[in-house]
């Protein structure tokens, strides 16, 4: 049996494992993610080698929202170098993904890029270096995705920006503290647009093949980061990405990862494959329910994580 | 060239890049400590082969301190399950390290068992569970260090307990949120000696190679914890092991690791080696610097992390 | 009519109209205090021109618990002057009573002498400035009461000092940050024992008319404390003495006051008289629901407060 | 020797003791204000009987900053009864005055309306239920104060807008929480206008006088407030209206009062008299430093405070 046979067997049954008792609820905090299907279900995984195996609605677009931040690092990692850790730090945060209470504590500077205060500094920074930052920004995600089809949702991004007074609260903040530089509805829309990307399974596993693959693209070897900095993003997806559950992540799943509301993760074994799931239905901490247990039995049943 | 040759060269050559130019505080807050040579350095690699090279001041005893935290967790594992985790959280503190701002808004259950407050807990499920915990807990140590002479230091351990205000306000703290079940000064007087325990650099890079092999020990291959149980161990290290650098450490070197005031790092790199260092001299969130430093230049030029 | 018999028919229908529809729950944490019967109600009023006015209860003695720390505040005074304030602010703290937050930011100097924090420090004055300090403080007490055969309920005291976790945190915070001189355990003995005093509303009413009538006793002229200090530990009581519902108190009732959990309050109004009432039922945030009511109905009656 | 001349001699000696040393620094953080002389200092008391005394720059205006939320709370007290409790609460904050955290931890309800969130709030009810809520604003000021020509300084209120970060965080977060109805820019342009607004202290005085005398106009006896309201808006601003300097205000002052980072202070001696002082050295709690001594001063030598 090849090794894509075994990996879409196991597909298969983790499939049937974790749609059987649904549990959580869809985020309904904009009309447009809350009307999604809540009992879809997809995942896939694309390995350094070139092969791809997928179950379920795995070709079926969602929107990434918080997923985008790794990215939103990724491109602005290609700009700047360590000046970046003087405006957003690299700590887990210990506290609901978008408290201000820290913020406030450390005078403006986020504890990580996977929180939005740390997102939206890194928004910030594109909206300063480049000349065109969303159209930018979409190409580079086009570019690790393969797939020029690959669009902003107009719709959400304006929905999430209407009504996100916390992160306005958020970047208003930071602004008191001098650590915002741009127009802050620029650097939001920015923010807002990033997070609406709406991708496929398929899609995210190829975008984040390229950190699984030490940051060569797997399909043409062309590389986009660096090795240093490709570990670097993993080490922050890692500790940082599953919001106020990386510990119990890490200690049932155990790969660097990065979840978003639509109910998509997007994880990565460094020097081996990267595996992206969805499931609209969330758990409290507001990550897939469905799609961290599925994590979970992929890496039960290959017996590979990174610990 | 053997693999065991090119690791003695690479630690030789870390040797001299990290103790040319000493900076740093040693930890003074007891006097036992404070009197150690600020000049000190060792650094042991064991591999799940069974390779063992080591440099400097390898052989030479040094208080472990909080890196006994992973060793109390491993020995609780041994008697309690998924019970410990309505006791003790995993996630990581996002606060200095013996901070109780977190302990009171979460009713008194540690953020994770890396923290005083998580390690004085899993005391507290041993002294109710062993009979005589502190010798039952050092002969552990001594099984996974295969070393018979290894002894706790009872000057340091009393020293500690005479000033150790704040973990009483931590321990007192949790008996009155219902978390404490044994008497306070057994639970102390345990946990303050597990810390007292005097090892070198070659007897921890050998007790963590447990972890690196996935709970068995490297020399026998004895089952000491199971494969899964171990994973979890070395999750919990990597998210939280590191004080308030867990995410900077991750950043730069990229293994599970813990480190104790002290002066010592014990890593694991999963599925290879495990690695002890040893400097007294600290940083400002009481990490070794050299110890950090000597470990981001071995993933750097082996080339090796999780990420 | 005379101004007795007019106070006297105020408290009279103000003993009805508090009386008639009980809520809240009587203290339950120490056997000896939940046992007490939950309508209890007493009123008791002592002009500065020496009338003394009660209804219902008004001379069965409970437990004062905190009301204690204006009395312990006002014999620490008698001993030290501006230094004290180097140990314990005079700030309201924005936080429930008892809470480690603000003390752990404030590197264990407590905001003020009403919260539990800082009377402990009240209390390792006493106990580092007096040859007998529990045997002292109760003849001071007794001295302001007028009356003799005040004393300790011991059986309370122990009880508080067995279960009382909490302030054991506290004060081993406080000793880690060097604001502590004395041994916790006597420092924790006199603390409680002055907790413990168990008064009727007639004796507090007594005295606190010392603090209404600018530090000298009522009934003879004798000068305790000066005006100036007399005026501090009235304006600290109003801005701090009812746990977190100082603001509330003051927009209701507007007088200086001080509740327990035993049920009591004493309030002040300087110039003119002391109040206290007792009713064991007590609202959410600690404090007597009837007791409350009926300073509200007082001042709202008589037209008079410091507001 | 009259009481308007012995007041007159009291006031001459405080301005001779509390300008023969300035310390502190001006506000600076919008030019119009950083430019102001430093060593003004004016104070100006007008009694319930009507008595005007004034000393030094007495009819000179000033930004009055944050006094203006005593006037606002007022203002909204003609309009709205208890309902205004459930959005802003009567507690002291614990906090420096434009902290973010407690807002967070109290899902958006500001502590008070003496802190920015709470007289945010106070002028969010205002633009829901005014026609034309600045210019009806301007009119309750100048009806109080007795003076037609009192305004804005719309260049202080354009600079307060455009440099107003920390605000503006505040105002979306209590947005996202739902405790603002209006538009974000409408309820932020009657703030900064209502701080912008210039008055001398003699004219202070005079509208603070309305509060002294239970809520009607000492000079026409015209009720503009209820005594009960009035009773509860002084006790507010002895509770809450020294920013984070209440207990320590309470302590050595003992007057409801509050002040604005222009350097004034208005108090109030309710039945007595009110007092206005300016002097625009601050210190470093906010609070005009001799303005402060002067209130102290005052208190001391005519024997009278709440206290």
């Amino acid at each position: 049996m090849t090794e894509t046979t075994a990996l879409q067997d196991t597909l298969a049954s983790i499939h049937v494992a974790v749609t059987s008792d649904p549990t959580g609820e869809v985020a309904s905090y904009i009309p447009e993610m809350a009307c999604v299907n809540p009992d879809k279900f997809g995942m896939h995984v694309t390995t350094v080698g070139g092969n791809d195996v997928g179950v379920g609605n795995n070709n079926e677009r969602f929107s990434i929202q918080s997923i985008t931040k790794v990215l939103l690092l990724a491109r602005a990692k290609l700009e700047v170098g360590s000046e970046l850790k003087e405006r957003v730090g690299v700590e887990p945060s210990g506290d609901p993904f978008n408290s201000l209470v820290q913020l406030e504590y450390e005078r403006g500077i986020p504890r990580n890029p996977m929180i939005n205060a740390g997102a939206i500094v890194v928004c910030d920074v594109l909206v300063e270096l480049l000349d065109d930052p969303k159209s930018d920004y979409l190409s580079f995600v086009r570019k690790l995705a393969g797939c020029e089809t690959i669009e902003f949702d107009s719709s959400v991004a304006l929905s999430e920006l209407l009504c996100g007074y916390r992160n306005r609260a958020i970047i208003n903040l930071m602004k008191g503290f001098g650590n915002i530089r741009g127009d802050i509805d620029e650097v939001l829309d920015l923010y807002y647009h990033a997070c609406s990307i709406a991708m496929s399974c398929r899609e995210l596993a190829r975008t984040f093949s390229t950190f699984a693959n030490a940051g060569s693209l797997v399909e043409t070897g062309e590389r986009i980061l660096s090795p240093r900095r490709t570990k670097r993003i993993n080490a922050v997806m890692q500790t940082c990405g599953m919001y106020d559950e990386a510990g119990e992540f890490a200690f049932r799943v155990g790969l660097p990862a990065k979840s978003g509301v639509g109910g998509g993760i997007a994880a990565v074994d460094p020097g081996h494959y990267a595996v992206a799931v969805w499931s609209p239905r969330l758990n409290s901490k507001g990550n897939s329910v469905a799609g961290f247990r599925a994590l979970e039995l992929l890496t039960d049943q290959t017996g590979r994580s990174i610990f």
